[in-house]
């Protein structure tokens, strides 16, 4: 893999700035672009029947503990991509979902591509629902926007694309799979080569928490080993509505702490003012960890942070600044570290309370004073922090407050032994991972994007939140690319889960780019 | 009433201290007492039907909220003393727990004496109970000294005193009704007269604050004023296990706290470093308020307590000091300021967190930043501490950490005006009350008191709980002496709770003692 010099993304992200007005399907350097006239003339043809298929698929229910509905989503994917030509495999691991791979090889490509994405959905709570989560549903706009239901589009018809499609996994991900297979329908009807060859891999239980990733990877490294980089197809665009890339996610790893008072609930008359109060005792602990600012105190916990590479840093300069217009969505007058900007934020290590307990409040508080106060914390990590290591960190700061570490309830005479006991139970984690924005293969996943989206596309070098990316980077070795299409008021992970007809006609349009990008720059 | 020097008060504890191995049913003054012969000579033949009694009242819930069962108790009471020849008043008021009255005269008595306790208990949480909490179930000790269940005895068979019979209000506090009923029986067996008339008043809502109480004393003044002195039956003996009387309370005053951060729970890796976590803003705000070593850090708290007499003080100096036992029986290794004498710290003001919530913790815990974090803090008061003043300097410290104070959750305009807002919602309170040991009707309880222990009563200034004894001190302006039967142990407010029997069989021996104690010195 070649390397070019982060000078070339800077005019990259210029050039694309100048060009942001442009209108497609000219690309942003002005040239016709024959692969996306080729889609848009498809997708245009073949509205109808390419909502259908995608409708087809979200019909099928895919909470990932759901087996007998999984398997049904497997058989559909195996048969929509061997329609294709694709030579499909079931993989499969005892207790897991199955994996559906697919492999296309194309005659003269020197270059492989992995499409992830995951076929399974969130758990659902269809009482919650405006329309029943399995039953694909047409709307004229999003629904809290006035949009009214609609019924789906006969051959020919007109499509406007701000219509929305509400299903479970309309945008958390199940798209993916049809744009990039209608896609592929449309460069073969116009007869256009793809200029690399594909591999399909579609998890089934990533909702779920990915669990058995590591070990399908690692069980078809042979097959696997031949990609030169990882598209992975999931996450919303920008919230400006802008088009994105992602280059690495924020690793996770939580921990529980509980701090003891007296052996039992006290009367808080009979002994408030004598009895340590374990709810006090927690307090004095968390605000030792963390200013008032958001820094956290604890020794050395940013120290093992990797700082960002030019390229990433210029990137992200050119993010757009959406801090005030968030903080007002959200109520908020401050945000941490005097109203830093969130994407510098997200690029430091968080120490954060997922939430805390002690006795009882509002109904259930009673005159006592508790015997135990509770907490569970989350590390979110950045690259350059190891998971454990930073639980490390953590333990030692509370072992610096003075206290004493037990992984159970401490016993009588362990209580006896030592004035201030902290009990701490570690869940397991991962890390961080971040590909570099600076090799040849991702410089023309950018360009092949800018094109699709015909705009400054936006260069984010980390997501807040936690993906199991690292696998990709660390097992395989190979770049990953978040690629995502969704709008981000798709509302997934909730009820009424949607994606904007214009998400899914971008993700076919970036499909046709990413699978007719150049080899060379 | 003719006061006597606070002299005869250490005197009196000088000759109980000499007399503290004396085995009952011999007094201290080693007269053989006929009240306590008879009412142990009852008890013993009688261990089973007393129990059955108190078992028949445990086992009716009496959560002061819980209107239909409330009733039931009141009719089981009203049955009880009216098969006993009491006649009864159901005094009702509106929205509040009716109190049951009940007035006994007793020919030529020359003095009547008032007996409170209150037949409402604690909220439950079943669940954390071992057994359920109005199933009174009796164990062959504490459970948590490897006590076993067994059955309830048949008649004749024989007691041990170390049982415990589990059940909420088991130790606080439906025992009293059952005492003074039993040692009733038992001296009409023995033909022994009463010294006193009697006006027993059971409230039913003491555990939700005694908001009606004031209301009902002022209204039924006229029945109450004939009272010359109370004997307020409620709260544990001496950790030690010794008798004692308690001539004080602490008031109480309860006030709920949220702080805000974003409008809704957020994601944590998306926002986490960035959003504000409002379990992090209260553990610095709870943190401000106390220190480690447990000094109040609110301006003024302390300045406003009234010093003890001579004789109060004077009687503290005699309570033994039982403070290393314990904080071993609590596994506790330090208490508050630096192992200070408990007795002492119960004279101060106390500042203490009932519960505290933030988010979810353990199977309940999500990758979210909580959007509010709440905490139940309670004001234990004492003698010259104002309940609303002491809260207007909680607040004036939460105000100085820089918080607005709203008093319903805020509107959006007012989370974007305020950085740091907190709601606070008081309850009710009561002030600490104190009666003078140096009244005549007072040496007498201290006496019959002294008799039915066989031992050095303990006398307390001031106990570290709270009843509303103030009002009768305040309303009616008659002494109120508090005289507690309950072990120390008995888990009153919280689950499992429990009364030991020899604590019951001492409560009987008090009352028989109280019933028949000399008019004059």
């Amino acid at each position: 893999m070649r390397r070019f010099c982060s000078a070339a993304v800077l005019l990259l992200l210029s050039a694309l700035g100048l060009a942001a007005q442009t209108a497609p399907p000219a690309s942003p350097q002005g040239k016709t672009d024959p692969a996306l006239t080729a889609v848009r003339a498809y997708r245009q043809a073949n509205g109808a029947r390419i909502l259908g298929e995608f409708s087809q698929l979200l019909a099928i229910p895919n909470v990932a503990s759901d087996t007998k509905n999984i398997a049904k989503n497997v058989a559909f994917l195996r048969d929509t991509l061997t329609r294709r030509g694709i030579k499909v495999e079931i993989w499969e691991l005892p207790g897991a979902s199955p994996v559906v791979y697919g492999q296309l090889d194309v005659p003269g490509a020197k270059r492989t591509l992995g499409i992830y994405a995951h076929y399974d959905g969130q758990p659902i709570d269809p009482k919650q629902w405006a329309t029943p989560p399995f039953s694909p549903t047409l709307f004229t706009a999003a629904t809290e926007s006035g949009g009214v239901k609609r019924p789906f589009p006969k051959p020919g018809e007109a499509i406007d694309p701000e219509w929305r499609i509400y299903a479970r996994s309309a945008g958390d991900d199940k798209a993916p799979a049809i744009t990039a297979l209608t896609a592929l329908d449309a460069l073969r009807q116009a007869k256009i080569p793809l200029t690399s060859n594909l591999r399909f891999l579609f998890e089934g239980e990533e909702e779920a928490g990915s669990g058995n990733l590591e070990a399908y990877l690692t069980s078809h490294r042979d097959r696997l080993n031949v990609i030169d980089a990882w598209l992975f197809c999931d996450g919303p665009v920008h919230t400006s509505r802008r088009a994105q890339l992602v280059f690495g996610v924020r690793g996770v790893i939580d921990m529980d702490l509980t701090v003891y008072g007296a052996v039992r609930y006290l009367h808080s008359g009979h002994y408030g003012n004598w009895a340590p109060n374990p709810a006090f005792t927690l307090a004095h602990l968390l605000a030792s960890m963390k200013d008032d600012q958001g820094h956290v105190l604890v020794d050395h916990f940013y120290d093992s942070v990797e700082p960002l590479g030019p390229a990433e840093r210029a990137a992200l300069d050119a993010v757009p600044d959406d801090d005030a217009a968030l903080r007002k969505e959200l109520g908020l007058v401050e945000t941490e570290d005097n109203n830093a900007r969130i994407e510098e934020r997200l690029l430091l290590p968080s120490l954060n309370i997922r939430g805390m307990a002690s006795g009882g409040i509002g109904e259930t508080a009673g005159n006592i004073i508790p015997s135990t106060a509770s907490v569970s914390l989350e590390v979110r990590l950045v690259k350059g922090n190891e998971p454990t290591h930073m639980l490390d960190l953590v333990e030692a700061h509370i072992k610096k407050q003075g206290f004493f570490i037990v992984d159970k309830d401490p016993d009588m005479a362990t209580r006896l032994a030592h004035p201030k006991i902290a009990k701490l139970a570690r869940s397991p984690g991962y890390p961080a991972a971040r590909t570099s924005m600076d090799v040849d293969i991702v410089f023309q996943i950018i360009q092949a994007t800018s094109r699709a989206a015909g705009e400054n596309v936006i260069l984010l070098p980390t997501l807040g939140g936690s993906l199991p990316l690292y696998l990709f980077n660390d097992i395989l070795a190979k770049p990953a690319v978040i690629v995502p299409i969704a709008n981000h008021d798709d509302k997934q992970h909730g009820p009424d889960e949607n994606l904007r007809l214009a998400n899914l006609w971008y993700g076919i349009d970036l499909m046709g780019e990413l699978l007719t990008m150049p080899v060379e720059k």
